[in-house]
């Protein structure tokens, strides 16, 4: 008899036979992802995920996601979809989501509701240049978690703070990653 | 009589007007974006861009944008939306085309064409927690720019590479971010 044991929707089998998996063929955790753009028309593009490169090979989602991004008419665009910077705010609430699901399955937890808001501060006298001493980005981010589930709080606090440590999106806002950008005009 | 003068879809007597109204008024460029999200299942949460502060009051965008994310197979989701990771990914093209477009109307140059593709590296055996030398982010980042315009080679890598300057996203991804967590376990 072969029974699937979920806990909080994630496959536990899979998940600790993955790590196993890595453990022994650790290039296998080696992955490209990528994302194309196509501007449409002033401030509003329109990207597209589709394939990526991991665990040795091209692969693909199910489906090609496409997302439009745009500026609100106050800041001279359509509103044909959030800004680019929403998209970095919505990134880290998931990322972080879906550490602490997978966190809590392999630690026994049951979760009965995740929630969270993360919001962040903009000068954007920064990038319309009016001021030097004005950062482009966030100058700050501050995600706010509501989490219930069957355990005493203290343990559920320690399943954001070990998702925290194992985030991707955290750390590509909280540290460095470089960056290269080249232009073919051909 | 009143025209509208546009290039590249940018309204541009707008777009200086709304730089002088910034320069009288600075503090009207302080903004407050939000997202907040609803875990799902396993590592599938769904995302909710709506509300922001700027201008010196809450607005919201025209629409509620909804935006699900989820792990493919491979990484023991269901695929149900793009990684977090390549939100990441869409929102730093996104942010560099938009400012692309607006510098070109700025400068007097009509755009024709503009794609890009956003490749990342990413290492996995950072966030399974299997390397402690391996961080949980990107190691790095391309981005493939492809531009056309009626203006020459230099002119136009000139606007990638202003647009590079003034992008919210590529200082987020470059620069560190200052992220604080708050959890409610009521």
């Amino acid at each position: 008899m072969t029974e699937t044991i979920t806990r909080n929707g994630v496959d536990i089998a899979t998940l600790f036979a993955t790590l196993d998996a890595v453990k022994a063929a650790p290039d296998a955790a080696r992955f490209t992802f990528r994302a194309s753009n196509q501007w449409v028309s002033g401030t509003h593009s329109r990207g597209t995920i589709h394939g990526f490169f991991g665990v040795g090979e091209e692969r693909h989602h199910a489906e090609a996601f496409r997302f439009d991004a745009d500026h609100p008419a106050v800041l001279v665009g359509n509103d044909n979809g959030p800004t680019p910077v929403e998209f970095v705010l919505h990134a880290l609430a998931a990322c972080l989501t879906a550490g602490l699901a997978n966190i809590a399955a392999a630690r026994g937890i049951r979760l009965t509701e995740v929630t969270s808001t993360v919001t962040g501060e903009i000068n954007l006298n920064g990038i319309l240049g009016l001021d030097p001493n004005v950062r482009n980005g966030y100058e700050n981010v501050v995600v706010e978690f509501a989490v219930k589930g069957d355990a005493p709080p203290e343990k559920l606090r320690a399943l954001v703070e070990q998702s925290r440590a194992r985030s991707a999106v955290f750390d590509i806002l909280t540290n460095p990653v470089p960056v290269t950008i080249v232009v073919d005009t051909d």
